[in-house]
């Protein structure tokens, strides 16, 4: 079977299209595989041939989705689907196509190919300087990335340069929008955070830190990742140095962690955040396959995804009760004896931290505001990347309260700037906060949620989130999707509310 | 470091060229890794992507090779290097380049298709009727590709309709050069095997036959490939159905083997073979990286290392004399007492068999032979696809003395003709014979082999391949590049003389 979608209009320009775009699909999966397989496979001999590879496929991908011949191709499309319904799946793909053509023709393909190749390149660079903790040596290929990135800026004449980093990741979303969301979500997570810290109680994190053989852990990942609603035949697990999910295809998931030996909670809940991601990518429509529809609306709301997966289900007193078995058998004399509840406890301890991935869910949105405001400083120039280590430093103290001993602890920790991911950070915030607003939907829809949690019945809550978001693929833009669901435009206020409530019962704080 | 060569002459149209061939070379890179990812890590859902996946790349690559920009760029490369030497990368880059040029412009993109489209069906019949050894069930396909591969003969009207199919994979060698060598070697080798059979000696094999579980197994051939010439940083190790190497850059190299639970010849011998393409792959002259000259010569000359390493190096007296402890050490109770040389005598029993695979180094090239005669009657039109079958019976009485008990065991147990692949299997003798003779050249060249290879001193044997050999790629034709090795034209003599004097020795033949 292919996954060729059947029109309900004869369209002939609509079926030279879905070959165009089944190319360009396929330039960017072969991609996408060869970025996988560097990261989880390739021995290092292989890095500088996979630089240019990279850089070819990338290149000849933007060059079809820039192509005279798509433009011509969009035009005649547009006139065949005159008066079908916006939402339809040929009005979609010829929206989204045009968009992303449109945006294609304002880069340069040398540029795309060029950042291709230099963020390869940094990447590796980055993973030795986190190593030896050695920012100097990581700068000049970070300097590099931000002098390409401010050129891929210029490709679009911005309101704010924001704008455009932001675009690549929040389609359509400018800083003026999301600007308000974050400080709103900082400034209240920050008053949640004084009266935890001065309400006194500190709850005990210990059982989930110790000596936990990789194996077991390994173990442990894999068959946590059997208990999620994905098929088997359909997802894959490997170890990474940071762990990310690529799709393959949508029936091809391939899903990274990293095993931290004195720390049990990365092989759980960093494999869940990742799966996922996996769980949303594998529930697009199948008709989308080979499209540009084949993709999240957003890295908000794939994000959103991860961190409903991980936070409100897998970290909720429901499915701990289901998690903690496994725990015990695979380290009887760690979690033989403990409860459920305080399972749930130590999963849940609020305490400001160094390491974003590591964050607790409250401090987590303080390590991004953290980033975040870098980032606008850094493109507005009034930050140079080599001042980035020592604000890094200052702004810690300022979010977090914490002294940062080494690089490797501050500005290296994360892969993001060495990829070029700029604008990426608030998307993990904007997730927390589509989270929020769609777990309280489904809980609404599925009275039996908490039971059927608790019983590892995780298939009515995918199927849910599948009907309502996805399905859909990237159909709509996230600003149209967030008022699809919740009826009006982006807000953090459910969010606080959730972390409130939660916490505030877990440290005892007055309502 | 980027790979790209500096010319000694200003030549404008040449760095072009060396751009388009990177090109055409990542993106058959890329599909390298796809069809590697697609037989070693691939969950099973992602079949049906990966086959559009390949497809689309295999089309982008060969409309690539066939360009008319390709065309005239040749001509104006043609013109700068007027002068340079025959052997340098200059000239060698633009005649090999514009053989290929040529050769792609011949075949029809459609023909190509349609080759790929019923190879790819017929690959997936002949899986299904060989686990039910029904020829019938397959014959409408094999008769569907070899009428397609008639077809494409066709496209280059050859003197002989043999000569179009070998020369995929001995680049200018016919028919009348291959048939006397291959019609030698078997008159040789069947003499040298009734002299075997004849002495009534038996060697002992059964040490290699018992019960080996896959961990040790695999953990075995891990410490095998760590003994021989390769950078560890640039090889790879994984399981797979059908053996095979894949260079994803020249220090990239993917090796696969399979493990067999009751014989350990597999894990070991199957291992070597593959790790010995990949010696040869891995001395490519870097700067030859990103260009068809990055390439074996031929699949004889690809064959004949992978068979050096794995009969003359691994199954000789020296280096399993190297191996043994490695044995002893992983399956102490089978090889814990076993000597060196009854290792030796174990690992060279001839005894003629009706599964090429699993053939020993004499009787392995009467399965060629019976191959290479019925592949030439085929295309003669002296044998139609449907009297296959009673033929390879036939052939195999005459050729092995053995009745083929059901067609799993006879036509059926190759997938070579499923995937269109005729004119392949001669290539596994040429690359005996060429084996022979650069043995004999490096004994003569080393003179302290023997003990080098017994102390697992394998760098000065894989020096000197480099050196004449694997340092070149695909820079000579393979009958240029015999001539350079030996002075002459292809010559089954050394083989033969091999053959004789080691298993003489070990079957107590008279000389």
């Amino acid at each position: 079977m292919r996954y060729k979608p059947t029109f309900v209009v004869a369209a002939p320009a609509l079926d030279r299209l879905t070959e165009v775009l089944g190319e360009i699909s396929d330039l960017g999966r072969a991609r996408a595989l060869l970025a996988w397989d560097e990261r989880t496979q390739m021995p290092p001999g292989g890095a500088e041939a996979r630089a240019e590879q990279l850089a070819t496929l990338t290149r000849l991908r933007h060059e079809r989705l820039r192509s005279d011949e798509l433009g011509r191709l969009l035009e005649r499309v547009e006139g065949e689907l005159d008066g079908a319904s916006r939402d339809s799946f040929e009005s979609s793909l010829a929206r989204v196509t045009r968009r992303e053509w449109e945006k294609a023709r304002c880069v340069p393909t040398e540029l795309r190919a060029e950042i291709a190749r230099a963020t390869s390149l940094s990447e590796r660079a980055w993973e030795d300087a986190r190593e030896r903790s050695d920012f100097a040596g990581f700068l000049p290929h970070l300097a590099r990335v931000v002098e390409l990135k401010r050129r891929y800026i210029e490709c679009f004449e911005p309101e704010h340069p924001y704008d455009a980093l932001l675009d690549d990741y929040e389609p359509g979303m400018t800083l003026v929008e999301v600007r308000p969301v974050l400080a709103r979500l900082a400034a209240g997570t920050r008053d949640l955070l004084s009266e935890i810290v001065a309400s006194g109680v500190d709850l005990d994190d210990t059982p989930l830190y110790g000596e936990f053989p990789v194996d077991g852990q390994r173990e442990l990942a894999h068959r946590v990742v059997a208990l999620l609603p994905l098929d088997p035949d359909e997802v894959r697990v490997d170890t990474t140095v940071h762990p990310f999910v690529t799709p393959i295809a949508i029936t091809d998931q391939r899903v990274t962690t990293r095993y931290d030996r004195s720390y049990i909670g990365t092989a759980l809940w960093s494999v869940i955040h990742e799966a996922g991601h996996a769980i949303y990518h594998n529930g697009y429509g199948r008709e989308l396959e080979r499209t540009l529809l084949c993709a999240s609306v957003s890295l908000g709301f794939d994000e959103s995804q991860s961190r409903l997966w991980e936070n409100w289900v897998a970290r909720g007193r429901p499915f701990l009760g289901r998690l903690l078995p496994l725990l015990a058998e695979q380290f009887p004399e760690r979690f033989g004896g403990l409860d459920a509840e305080a399972l749930y406890r130590a999963a849940n301890r609020v305490r400001p931290s160094l390491i974003r991935v590591e964050a607790d869910e409250v401090t987590y949105n303080l390590h991004i505001a953290l980033r975040f405001e870098l980032e606008v400083e850094l493109f507005e120039e009034r930050l140079a990347p080599a001042e980035l280590a020592e604000a890094w430093r200052a702004r810690t103290r300022e979010h977090l309260g914490l002294n940062v001993p080494d690089d490797a602890h501050g500005v290296l920790q994360d892969v993001h700037w060495s990829a070029g991911a700029f604008g990426y950070f608030p998307t993990y915030s904007l997730g927390n906060v589509i989270a929020a607003s769609m777990w309280k939907t489904a809980r609404e829809a599925l009275p039996d949620l908490d039971d059927q949690l608790a019983g590892g019945e995780l298939v009515p809550l995918r199927d849910h989130l599948r009907q309502r978001l996805y399905r859909h693929g990237a159909k709509l833009l996230p600003a149209e999707m967030v008022e699809e669901l919740t009826g009006g435009p982006l807000d953090p206020e459910p969010l606080l509310a959730h972390l409130r409530r939660k916490h505030g019962t877990l440290y005892g704080l007055a309502d």
